[in-house]
């Protein structure tokens, strides 16, 4: 019997992957939405009205960690157990489905340097996709494992007591490395504001989340020889540090004088909270400071930086930072008046430019469309609900607080939202590059005026 | 002499438009702006500041239409005459550039199907930017002096004198088929909200006006004869038709109970307004509400038709339809899975689309920086921002009177984007595609991972 549903596991994820990914998300979250409606799940043990607990199964599943109700305060420890599992449960969904459609693409283009360990993917004693998933459990188990056990002695040597620390510890490393932004403590993490000791665990564990299966197995077997590194983790490596850099000194300089964040602080402070809210946005989700305090002109950056998000096949969300390095050497190779788009020493097909563009536009229009119905449904104002909405679409939980204040219709179209930028970016790049065959006839080229 | 100066400009034409383009357009603002200056330009005889009468210097020769200072009430006649010849001059100057650039364009990469007739251009007694010039000038005022004649008669019927109507008329033709958006009454066009006879010509100069020049000569030579438009025409007349539909339902679904707006009218009257609203975001720039009275959901509707533009090669702004169209085709292309970007029996060239991605970015990260500078400066809400910012970028006009209220800094930004917009945007496409070069060697083809 187990061979037959290996079996027929691999045989869906062959044909059609999209179908396994809506399918099998969709089944986790009714499952974690059933148990977070159980009265054992909240704190007063009345059951849970169906809207919030749905919003918190997607929230966890999709590792994003917006709330409409306070985690530490609404739910029973039984509770907070469950979406702790939702988050373990949905940050490996999303690694194995990703690589899985990565492994589909990289097999029928033929992609040059070996995307995932594809040698042990062809012998797989438990099918394409259970040899896979054990990489990845294994894979995210260590690094979580490694990040709680620095974290536990920290909260032990705060007062807390053992059990407090060790549940404290596990639930920071899994929130923190599959970049799921949930804390168990009701004001987060703005008590360890100074704290290296934690935040550094923290930043550690959702920078390498956020990087992808792909570039951590390449870490993984060549280290930091650059040489040896494939395009796609040059890529992805290089683009990270751009945005995390350039994240951390305009934040830095955007809040340095606003007293209401950071602008009372001592300068080492400062610096500090700059990197970690720049690592946050790609897309872990923590935050030292209150959103709503922040400038008009730093929630925008944060907008663009959640856009742009992580790592392909990692637990971040957002259009990935490949997706957008091939936009900009698209855009450089047209400057230098290159017919080709090249990059170290490799050419990237036109194809896969044209992936590029369609998820880039198809990611801002879910945006626009869903920011139109929340600016309806809420009233709210419009810097506020770009912020929500985007932080939604990019699974990343940075808060201004209005998923808690929305009526019950506008947290389902933020939930929709967070499903389709999870599983949606992930599918619609993988169904696209699948579809690519060439052609056995070709038109006359005629060119209208751009611009 | 004539004939040395001549051949002078045609020379730097051929050699570098962008230069030619850039001190044109800065020369003749310059120009205005010490005209504006003037103390007889201003209703009170004194001298007006620098800030204003730049911004409107550069609001008229850029055919944007945001005003700082009521155009009615601030200036003279003088004033509003200097106002109306910055208009004709900008948008001749305008259509000229843009169709030299893609004139040139064609001839260096072969372009399939005339772009604007071109046994016309290589005879040229008068040089090739002379002879463009000419045919530019006659079609600009034949249709502006038909334009008038509609309005004229109208505005004698409403009492006006007969000087007034004349000044009116011309105004408005000048103003409208220019997509300047400038109005000489106190109250812009509010007043003749209902009245058809005088927003049919204005709609049908703004819609003429979008279309842009090579558009309007195919269908001089061609009328609506499908078959024989070349491919630019065809995508521009379909584009700009599908944004003039759907910007009226969305508009008019929007709007229908805003009762500071449409939502007490008959429904007739509901109709031409959206309908008006949807023509004017193209980017004629009059308005018959206060768009600060219009639903949030409605200025991000506007933000993104405005953003959008009209045709290349038009007085209209914005990124240009076709731009929006090999977008679109693109990433059609990329769903149906063929390898060519195909429409109406062509191939869309990738360095084609590589240009429209190029002109894309450019304006959103243009009007994404602006926007965080107007929000530092102004601290007024995102929406309002937002609105204003990609209104002078796509040099609409359309405003929430954020101008006004903005200080001299504020201004200078507006201005400045105003400027990009109008002159940036053309000058960027065609460099980029002159610049496209064929390449002697190949590296091998290495795929990211995209989304
Ligand atoms: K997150
Ligand atoms: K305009």
């Amino acid at each position: 019997i187990f061979t037959r549903l290996r079996d027929f596991i691999d045989n869906i994820a062959n044909t059609s992957p999209a179908r396994l990914a809506l399918s099998a998300f969709g089944i986790v979250i009714l499952v974690f939405t059933g148990l977070l409606s159980l009265p054992v799940s909240s704190a007063t043990g009345e059951s849970t009205p169906l809207y919030q607990s749905l919003f918190t199964a997607v929230s966890a599943v999709c590792v994003t960690g917006l709330t409409v109700v306070s985690t530490a305060v609404h739910w029973s420890f039984f509770g907070q157990l469950v979406i702790l599992i939702g988050i373990f449960v949905g940050g490996l969904g999303t690694l194995t489905l990703a690589s899985l459609l990565a492994l589909m693409v990289s097999k029928k283009l033929g992609v040059r340097g070996k995307l995932i360990a594809q040698e042990a993917m062809n012998a797989g004693r438990l099918g394409e996709v259970g040899t896979l998933l054990r990489i990845v459990i294994v894979t995210s188990v260590v690094i979580e494992a490694a990040l709680a056990l620095a974290l536990i002695p920290r909260f032990l040597m705060l007062g807390e007591s053992f059990g407090q620390s060790v549940w404290h510890g596990v639930f920071y490393s899994i929130s923190s490395f599959n970049n799921a932004g949930f804390t168990p403590h009701s004001d987060g993490i703005v008590p360890y504001e100074t704290d290296l000791w934690i935040l550094v665990p923290l930043m550690l564990g959702v920078f390498l989340g956020s990087l992808g299966f792909p570039v951590v197995m390449v870490l993984q077997q060549n280290g930091f020889n650059w040489k040896k590194w494939n395009l796609h983790t040059k890529l992805t490596i290089q683009v990270s540090l751009v945005l995390l850099v350039s994240g951390t000194v305009l934040w830095g300089l955007m809040e340095w004088n606003n007293l209401l964040t950071i602008g009372g602080m001592t300068v080492g402070d400062k610096v500090t909270h700059s990197l970690f809210a720049s690592v946050m946005t790609r897309s872990g989700g923590f935050n030292l400071v209150d959103q709503n305090a922040m400038d008009s002109t730093t929630m925008l950056l944060t907008d663009a930086l959640m856009f742009a998000g992580g790592g392909s096949a990692s637990t971040a969300g957002g259009i990935k930072v490949t997706t957008i390095a091939v936009m900009f050497l698209a855009i450089a190779a047209e400057a230098r008046g290159d017919s080709d788009v090249k990059v170290y020493g490799r050419t990237i097909p036109e194809g896969t430019m044209r992936v590029a563009i369609s998820v880039i536009v198809a990611g801002a229009t879910l945006v626009a469309v869903s920011a139109m119905l929340l600016l309806h449904i809420s009233g709210a104002s419009l810097d506020r609900v770009l912020f929500e909405t985007i932080s939604a679409f990019a699974t990343v939980g940075l808060s201004t607080n209005l998923s808690a204040e929305l009526p019950p219709s506008g947290v389902y179209v933020l939930a929709a939202l967070m499903f389709a930028g999870r599983v949606g970016t992930v599918t619609l790049a993988a169904a696209l590059a699948l579809r690519q065959r060439s052609q056995l006839y070709h038109y006359p080229e005629e060119r209208p005026i751009i611009g």
